[in-house]
């Protein structure tokens, strides 16, 4: 597990192919020899999803794995994350679905062959994957796991789509909080940010865009519940919205025009237009070329818009409000994601006072 | 009521000031001459907001209005609409908020003043007015205004904030369906999009506003309810999205970028980071140069990108759906707003059959 760094993304393009094709030929042959395997039907290699048949097959969540459905076979498909073939006849290996995991066994059975064992044993990880099994309560709670009581013991295993033998980064990696004195490896930011489709597949990002998603609901449902309209304003304008410098032009057609960097003046003609309270959530554009973490060039702005009645603390009683509610709403329904974000960037509890 | 030609325009330009100046000095001419008026406490010019003092006032809305309110005293902030000054003794006028309106009544009484009435039938259309007063039952049925069943027996009125004498164009001249042979004057198109603040003040364009948000919160609503997650894609980027054609170049620094003309790119590579299930709703650029109703260099795009898990039905299932519980979402939610369009754009209720 010494990935992360330059030389391996190099390495990688380099023999991704050969490897690749290595690999294929290496499943291929596994077919071949799997003719007189009584478990023959019950794994191996997909053929490309293409709309032939509609498959009367329920998919599980693998968070909805949990021990109410003990003892029920169920179907599911994820990602393999990682595998531990612990002897020949038995192999754990863990499922991974956006932020949630699953820890699931092939054992050698009655319906259950060595070469089965073998072949989940191969399959690389990252590698999409179908697994029917019973759901069996776990006899010691999997730490590793978040479904920590269950785990599910395959029947059939089937390859929905094969992963590259070598990635970029290990998920693993990119995850894994940065301890000062420990050893393991963790991805480096560059090696991140150029394998950012990898990278987001951590748990710790599904959380984090969920999170984010949440933040956009909750402010809408909160400015919702309280009359206000949402609008959308132009983000190609003729002037420049606030002063005038730190604007992107743009060339439109026989002249030039330029990039919203705030939607201001439309909310407040919105105002003026009798809609009393507005909100907005959209691109806004900042020419600052300042490479610091807090000056992006492009970012979503949440913006709201009141007529004030009589005071501006009316202004403050509504901002106030919003923010605890999304505050609440966050810690309500998303304490999962939450608690996965911190796994990998540990902090304390947010604190917040609620207005009187 | 001959508003909505290019003359007028002008003619409000020249005339304005001056028309202001006297009618402030008209309201002041008669604020003064209020010194011995019974009522001289319950009406006049309110002065410029500060947020010197909060008032301890709950402003009704328009639309709450209803017959459950009759004999109550109620405060309403709203737009004057019109005004009909029957004898010196008592003028009607209509209050407007958003896309409901109410008819009040001042008439001379025991608490309300001749001076008073000439005071309420001198304020100018589209001032805002505080008014206070008791809500009582209707005699007859007002279909002029939305809230027909009820009245508005005024007993103090206050200007919040004056309006111009004339007006580029009158609200009700925005509104009025185009008939054919009938004589009531229609603002044109260039009118109202020359002064589109006031033109977004019609009763209709208030409703198509908020059918507009509710459009983005049903479909919000339905793929959340189905574990879609929401993200946010970039708008400036480094090459052209879809072919290269129809694109706008913006000046980055020292080189050059272009405007997204579709998150398509974004969505894919959230699938094949593992979110399975996302949309966005966001501006979309394409430099197309054509003038004509169905092409916008701008828009706002509601996008979904799923991953498919054995057949492309699956993404028709969801569409089919997504389609049906914004429309029926409308019909239920969005009635009164769907109704209020119709007055002025008559159309037949839109058809359409729900998925077996």
């Amino acid at each position: 597990m010494s990935e992360g760094n330059e030389n391996v993304k190099k390495d990688n393009k380099k023999l991704s192919k050969e490897e690749r094709i290595a690999a294929r030929q290496n499943q291929s042959k596994q077919a071949e020899s799997t003719e007189d395997d009584f478990a023959k039907d019950f794994y191996g290699l997909m053929p490309l999803i293409q709309s032939k048949e509609k498959v009367d097959r329920t998919l599980l969540k693998v968070a909805d794995l949990t021990s109410d459905l003990v003892d029920t076979k169920v179907w599911v498909r994820g990602r393999l994350f990682v595998s531990r073939k612990t002897t020949n006849k038995q192999c754990f290996f863990t499922i991974r679905q956006q932020f949630h995991t699953v820890q699931a066994i092939v054992s050698v059975s009655e319906t259950v062959s060595k070469a089965m064992v073998k072949f989940v044993s191969d399959i690389t990880r990252e590698s999409i994957i179908d697994v029917e099994g019973f759901l069996r309560k776990s006899p010691t709670k999997i730490e590793s796991c978040t479904q920590s009581d269950v785990e599910l013991h395959a029947t059939q295993v089937f390859v929905v789509s094969q992963s590259e033998p070598r990635l970029p980064l290990l998920i693993e990696d990119a995850m894994r909080p940065e301890i000062e004195g420990e050893d393991l490896s963790v991805a480096k930011q560059d090696t991140k940010l150029d394998n950012r489709i990898i990278d987001l597949r951590t748990l710790t990002n599904q959380a984090i865009y969920r999170v984010e998603a949440g933040v956009c609901r909750l402010f809408r449902e909160t400015l919702d519940s309280q009359g206000f309209v949402e609008i959308h304003t132009p983000k190609i304008i003729n002037a420049a919205s606030e002063g005038g410098a730190n604007v992107f032009k743009v060339s439109y057609f026989k002249t030039s025009a330029y990039l919203a960097q705030s939607p201001q003046l439309y909310k407040q003609m919105a105002i003026a237009a009798d809609f009393e309270r507005v909100y907005t959530i959209g691109s806004v554009f900042r020419a600052e070329d300042s490479n610091t973490h807090r000056h992006l060039t492009e970012f979503i702005g949440l913006d709201v818009e009141i007529a004030i009645k009589y005071h501006y603390h009316e202004v403050l009683d509504i901002i106030g409000n919003l923010f605890t509610s999304i505050f609440k709403g966050l810690e309500k329904q998303y304490a999962k994601e939450i608690e996965t974000v911190r796994k990998q960037y540990p902090s304390e509890p947010f604190q917040f006072l609620e207005p009187a």
